[in-house]
């Protein structure tokens, strides 16, 4: 399509840094024809790094705690990138800066690499951007990807659920724990990390926290006082020999708590380990593959509504119906936004 | 469609709050044919409202900070209703015990109702249910319909924006404020609150705040040193003999900054006067036709693919192409995400 990205892609291969920041930013502007070029070309070399998700609400210290992780798994002689995705901001002139800021404590290390990526370009916003990100790094090497974003909103903890390891981090006193924890973040959860936990309120939080885990799974699993994990009851029975941390039996997961001080690094070698044990346990339930179907299943899905998206934006510049039209006549309440959406539906179709 | 939805529309009209609440639970359902006629039979009626959209991190003092701008819309004698939005709950369990909670303060006065709405049975969450239970509150004839929702993602931001007015409430000590104050929530600000007021760093937060205000407009703004919003720029010219509280001449529109300390309902006075000033600064400007013409294209939209999520998750359950096989291919690396998207659009089509 572009001259330039096969050169790009040529590049990444010999595992040009430089490369891979462009191609990230050919993801973030949303280009659909440069996007399914790159997508397209890198695919196959793509599936073999671990993608580990870290989300939390504002203020608990994700950053610092992503940033001591990368630094723990590099210790292990892996290689990482981090892709801090950040719904909340237009702008990528911040990330950017935020970028350069963080990457002062491994600006000497070539083995890590560190990108904020905002929403840009694309109309279906960070969930049809990080999917396509991830495979980007997947594809230059890394052995180890993590994907940081702030868990708040259904979108988010959808994003942080497209990981192998799905790490949820929270904080004593940061308004209460029970709404900090709420069930939406629960559910996506594989391990837990309480940070800051040299403050006060730490042992509540932790203690609200197991009073949480335990009435979700109360609710959830089919027999009340069995201790398997919802999500791991099928699949996981011939496993029952293994034991995992944070499991209560039957090979079943049971996310762990992990306490951490991440501005003193502490807690650090626990949570590196907790993050093993889990895809251990998912590649010995064949849970692993299912989060894989699950993550295409997800990619492929944005990627078509997005395409769906961009015929709906076409359609405004077309002289037949438009949806600006539609939209005006619903405010006036000439027309109700249902038969305003069947409008718009018939016009994509004949248009198509 | 059902027996039962006229039954309940013609209860909203007689101002029964049941028949509401019966109502409010078919938008949450999300049966499209229920939602449509019920959409399609109070559309007329709606438009009348002032919808106020409130959004803040976890921690922020939300719920309180909402519960006293109802109580100052009562005492000015407006019937309010409140919909709290929680993105990170798939349980309405929760949701239904919160609103018996929060009702305590409010439950002699019948000219208050409180609602939590939590992403149940619609795939497109929240950004879809949302504007249509705004409707059915704006049916029910109330004057001022509250929109709380956690506000850090981008769909939630979207939520807020929806709204006439979008107050966005930030407070001392939640981690650091200009991570708390991040650009997509800026942008969406049309009031600030800085909540807990109290304690200290209130002042440094609203320091802070004023900074990235100030950055923010000279990103945007086309003259640096112009003083006008980017949003209020072409359509007010016309309104620069009028003073509003915040702004800072031109007649544009500059977002005040209220301190609060809900807790003791401090403040709110203020919060209430900063609305009817944006109210009013957006009927002067003809700013409130453009937002609800913007509402009502963000409606169609939605509801346009949710009609298309829905017709991916049929195909699911035809012989043909089926999402979840496209899925598996893309996980063993047989096809890339991108073919397997036209394939599965391909499939809608021969559908359709």
């Amino acid at each position: 399509m572009t001259v330039e990205v096969p050169k790009l892609i040529a590049g990444l291969e010999r595992g040009e840094r430089r490369a891979l920041a462009r191609l990230l930013t050919v993801v973030e502007d949303g280009d659909p024809a440069r996007l399914r070029e790159v997508v397209a070309a890198i695919y196959p070399r793509t599936g073999r790094a671990r993608v580990i998700g870290l989300t939390g609400s504002p203020g608990v210290g994700k950053s610092t705690l992503t940033d001591q992780l990368a630094t723990k798994l590099r210790e292990q002689d892996r290689s990482v990138a981090v892709l801090a995705v950040d719904p909340s901001s237009p702008f990528s002139g911040g990330a950017l800066l935020g970028d350069r800021v963080r990457m002062q404590g491994h600006h000497a290390d070539a083995q890590v690499f560190i990108r904020s990526m905002a929403s840009r370009g694309h109309l279906g916003g960070l969930s049809f951007a990080t999917p396509q990100a991830v495979l980007l790094l997947d594809a230059a090497g890394f052995d180890d990807i993590l994907v940081e974003t702030v868990g708040v909103g259904q979108s988010e903890v959808e994003i942080a659920a497209t990981a192998d390891t799905t790490i949820v981090s929270l904080a004593p006193g940061m308004g209460d724990g029970v709404q900090a924890a709420k069930a939406g973040i629960l559910e996506v959860a594989d391990v837990f990390v309480i940070n800051k936990a040299d403050r006060g309120g730490a042992g509540q939080l932790e203690s609200e926290l197991r009073g949480m885990l335990e009435m979700g799974h109360a609710l959830e699993a089919p027999p009340p006082g069995s201790d398997g994990h919802p999500d791991g009851d099928d699949e996981d029975r011939d496993s029952s020999d293994v034991e995992v941390a944070g499991a209560t039996g039957q090979g079943a997961w049971w996310p762990p708590i992990v306490r951490t001080v991440a501005v003193r690094a502490e807690g650090l070698d626990e949570l590196a380990e907790a993050v093993d044990d889990h895809l251990a346990f998912l590649d010995r339930s064949g849970l692993r593959e299912q989060r894989r179907r699950d993550r295409a299943t997800h990619t492929i899905r944005e990627i078509a509504l997005e395409a769906v998206r961009r015929r709906f934006a076409g359609l405004d510049a077309s002289d037949d119906v438009v949806l600006e039209d539609l939209a005006a006549q619903v405010a006036a309440r000439e027309l109700d936004p249902y038969t305003a959406a069947d409008r718009l539906l018939e016009a994509l179709e004949d248009a198509g």
